[in-house]
């Protein structure tokens, strides 16, 4: 393997596949949220094309749920497995491939968080990673016994505190603390314990953790907030960004901004990498790719595309404007910052009417979606890799299972060809494959601050 | 297979097994606890001997974390797996033993709860259960920025609403509501959607549940709590009920009073399993049973030991009353009223000192103990199985593996020599193997209300 920087690829794997009306499509098996072995296909199939990783994202509300029923019972991917659940189930069933898992700050405890996802680098030998959201929904209150959802600012506080607690839990222990020593009845190296004892705005969490330090010493922080406080909290503690962008340019003046926040917090730029989400529709000619598109457009119902726009633009009701007109001005929204931006911004520049808005989203939701060969893919890829837009990719195959096989049969070739991409995992776990970093323990940052 | 009735076992898998020193036994791997291979092999162990389930315990807390470093430096199985993760990788490693996790009731949200065990239950086919706690270590209350912990009223209280909510979050949807009908774009039934709407004192929970109904309809509820808030909330809603009992008399009036409160909520008794821990130590011969007991009693450390019998007394601190003297006359503890209750009956009806309580909890915590051939165990199931005393044993290997094989090995042909146990699975599911009844759907359930 040549010293080369190397493109990294991540399968966004969703059941039935990424675009809204994927679960109509004839080749997707019926009700895949809830098939393991559909799942575990998926996983495979991106193992087999040398993924750095598989990719889940979360909600805690059934999606479309608190839509009126004529939505609702028109809306696929309702139900699905829980993430880590269904990770933990896929590290028994896969050898390299990293595992990302979202969960949100919003709803839940460090002590948990810091639990399940050591817990999983154990059960995978290193392969976890933690993509940090704080729950873009405000329906999720609802669920929750919650009067209200938090607003941006507060979400973005808290997780930021929530991270450093969870971060000082997977350090309860150095590495080599449970020394086990039979003979003398010592089981842990007192000198090796690091109790958090944490006292913060959001949190009071004593520790230590009940779980040995992870194998990657922290599994991978993943992070997807592209607002300005989702750049800040990304550039304190994300090791991977999964980021939206309808074009290089965005993607470009996203890439050097959030790179450029980093030496604030004492890192270097190659500690980030910067992974936009990646639709593509591939087929043997460009003729068939636009087939294959044009088969899945004509499945969107418009109940649960103009659905699928009003969430995107932070719930607003859009049910009252013709879908042949335009998108009305809109006050920007409190929960879904750069979402919101993204998908007016595209209305807006491309002058697109509702229905034509929710058929340029449908697909991947405000991600670059391309529609071609696997040349033009690959030709893509490394344009954005090569001109500053990207160190890698999040592919979000439109149908499952064959959307995902598609890419890796076809453009992960063509990437190697273009010694652009792995012939072979180069490590064990998911931070030396991405190369990584491996956060030194609690003993070890003690020894240099005294150094 | 006869109709007769037939012995339930559960294997209470413990990394390195269940007497306190059994980390530091020769023929214990060392640091178990976050070994996948290891509890693999107990997983399959059982299975391999058809037992009901594999059952793991649990705690919010790093056990002795809180003592002084004398002591946490010698405790051993500190560090483990977070169970539902391990249950979850241990499903695509199993095919028929059913998967019980514990999980508390006091530091969660039931919409987290329901959700993860009913995605457990997807994953394995119907094979999960959940063991409802109330946490009994006041030390969580510091890992999760609570002032205090609850006390054991507002604990039950809490638990008893929280298992409404989680069942009704788990009947979301009626068994056959995600049609997926491709053609007409309806994903989901309408009429077999019901929304929890649940408002009460500790939780207000909108739902519905983003996932399907689980397999079994509801994951096996288990349940531990022996006090009386503890059996009232097993007799209002567990299926299996895991209990200690120094002895056949104890248990028998714990098992006819339990079983006689079940009618006061419309339930009979078959529909709930009661399953007292028994700890083995099993030898070729009693001589045999004997050394291998003694050789693991030798391995205690004063100071482990001591911190044992403290945390079974509810904190209590033993440290100023000398070894060999008698237990003092303690406060009852309002935290773990029914094992205080055994623990202190049991030094004082025994006239033990504190190096002998320690010495007799030890392995089986207050559990029964059997040192003895595999037909002293197969009699000892016997008798408590015919004589109303348990429908089931939770086994606690004293060390694992060799613990849990010699029972495999030995005890499960006796047992199934006398007809008293299977000698292959009846049913795909926990809930078919244990013999329960599958919770009707909410449809089933309108539907019976208006005949």
């Amino acid at each position: 393997m040549s010293d080369q920087r190397k493109i990294r690829l991540g399968a966004f794997l969703r059941g039935p596949g990424h675009h809204v009306a994927a679960w109509r499509h004839p080749d997707v098996p019926a009700n895949p949220g809830l098939s393991l072995k559909h799942y575990a296909e998926g996983a495979r199939t991106a193992e087999r094309g040398l993924f750095d990783m598989a990719f889940l994202a979360d909600s805690l509300v059934a999606r479309n749920g608190d839509q009126p029923i004529a939505t609702f019972e028109r809306t696929g991917h309702v139900a699905h497995f829980e993430p880590l659940t269904l990770l933990s189930a896929l590290s028994a069933l896969t050898e390299h491939i990293g595992l990302v898992a979202t969960a949100s700050t919003t709803y839940d405890d460090p002590f948990h968080m810091a639990r399940v996802f050591a817990s999983l680098d154990h059960l995978s030998g290193g392969r976890a990673g933690w993509n940090v959201v704080t729950s873009a929904d405000p329906g999720a209150a609802a669920n929750f016994s919650r009067d209200r959802h938090l607003n941006h600012a507060e979400r973005y506080d808290r997780a930021l505190e929530f991270v450093t607690v969870v971060k000082k839990l997977w350090d309860s222990y150095d590495d080599d603390a449970f020394v086990a020593d039979k003979a003398s009845g010592i089981a842990i190296d007192r000198d090796k314990i690091h109790v958090a004892n944490h006292i913060g705005r959001h949190f009071q969490v004593r520790g230590p953790l009940n779980v040995a330090r992870p194998p990657q010493g922290h599994p991978v922080i993943v992070q997807a907030g592209s607002s300005d406080a989702g750049q800040d909290l990304a550039a304190e503690t994300a090791e991977v960004v999964f980021t939206a962008h309808a074009n290089i340019g965005s993607a470009k003046r996203f890439y050097s901004d959030l790179k450029g926040r980093l030496a604030r917090f004492g890192r270097s730029p190659g500690g980030l990498k910067i992974m936009p989400g990646i639709f593509p529709v591939i087929g043997r000619t460009q003729a068939e790719a636009e087939d294959k598109y044009d088969a899945i457009q004509d499945l969107i119902d418009p109940v649960v595309g103009l659905a699928l726009a009003s969430g995107l633009l932070g719930g607003v009701d859009l049910s009252s404007y013709p879908l042949d007109g335009p998108l009305p001005d809109l006050p920007e929204s409190e929960t879904v910052k750069s979402r919101f931006k993204l998908v007016s911004d595209l209305a807006h520049d491309r002058q697109l009417t509702i229905r034509e808005l929710y058929k340029a989203i449908a697909g991947a939701r405000g991600h670059y979606q391309i529609v071609g060969t696997a040349n033009d893919v690959a030709d893509l890829l490394e344009e954005w890799f090569t001109e500053g837009a990207a160190d890698g990719f999040n592919i979000m195959p439109p149908i499952q299972p064959s959307g995902l096989s598609d890419f890796v049969d076809t453009v992960v070739p063509e990437l190697q060809r273009r010694s652009l991409f792995r012939t072979a995992y180069e490590g064990e776990t998911l931070r030396e494959n991405l190369g990584l970093e491996r956060p030194l323990s609690g003993s070890q940052l003690l020894a240099t601050q005294r150094a």
